[in-house]
């Protein structure tokens, strides 16, 4: 690319690059959170295009089926990461998609739908699992009261570092109405 | 369980159930941020193991390879989430791990070293990707410098969500060292 920085197959070369690389970079940041290369795939090229595209396009550009296009996009319009819009043409109306780029709430949903309720569920089975072994306690022997003490302890110190994921997420989402990402300046942590 | 709760089995499920529902969630959780889910397994049998245990023991205990609980063993130790301990016995000294406790240490030692530097490469990514449209602006046509436009103004407001995540992770860092988890108490965002 760097050859031809003036010749109109240059500037191509360079917008397909940078595309790419964003295409790529998305596949990578879904695929570390859990949520699978085509979805992040699916959301980078709406992202990245000037104009709403329909399942169709989406289906050839990136060569995969119909079925994975469509249930990944469920997902993702699940998520609030991509949303319908409606165009004339062609004698109707036809569905397309475009992508979310408002991050902040993105995230928020994500935070509120998926991990928050993880981060409760995960303390609510540790709340559980240290009632029954105090309920069993008097009814152990030594050895087993030993060995309660410590999965209690255990889960005592694990519940502080969920109660800390708890705190942290609902002071983002506490924040997510009112605040513009551009405008954080600072996070302190007491 | 609850059919049982005054007899010495019924304290040994109930022991047993607390300790496979935290290796289940462990191994969960591991799996959510792309470890492993034997990573987890090892490091749930280790935190709740009231003595270090040896690699010989771990194998025993989950049933899985040596080569398995080496490989893995290795990365959970550079993770600094388990340590050696030796330990006296049989005519000699034999390796024994056990787990670290302090999860926020834990949290800083992954966030410095793993999701840091994603987050710093993926800026830095982005910041080039600008830089190469732009100085291939002034040779495009209207069109693609129409796309060119689109690009550049997601990467910048995508930077703008990696800033966050970037200010979120130095916050975390800056207090590791003189906070408890127990003591935080509040996060302001602003």
């Amino acid at each position: 690319m760097s050859k031809h920085p003036n010749t109109t197959s240059g500037t191509r070369e360079a917008l397909d690059a940078v595309h790419n690389s964003m295409l790529e970079g998305l596949s990578q940041l879904f695929a570390y959170f859990g949520f699978g290369k085509v979805m992040g795939q699916l959301y980078g090229v709406l992202l990245m295009s000037p104009t709403p595209l329909s399942l169709d396009e989406l289906m050839e550009r990136l060569d995969i089926s119909k079925a994975s296009v469509s249930m990944n996009m469920k997902t993702l319009e699940h998520m609030g990461m991509v949303r319908q819009v409606w165009v004339r043409g062609g004698g109707g109306r036809r569905k397309y998609y475009e992508a979310e780029t408002d991050f902040l709430q993105i995230v928020s949903n994500i935070l509120s739908s998926r991990e928050m309720r993880d981060v409760d569920r995960a303390i609510s089975v540790m709340r559980e699992n240290t009632d029954i072994l105090k309920g069993a306690m008097p009814a152990m022997s030594e050895d087993e009261r030993d060995i309660a003490e410590v999965y209690i302890e255990r889960m005592a110190q694990m519940q502080t570092l969920f109660r800390f994921a708890q705190l942290l997420i609902s002071s983002i989402l506490a924040r997510v109405s009112d605040l513009d990402l551009d405008d954080i300046s600072h996070i302190d942590i007491g």
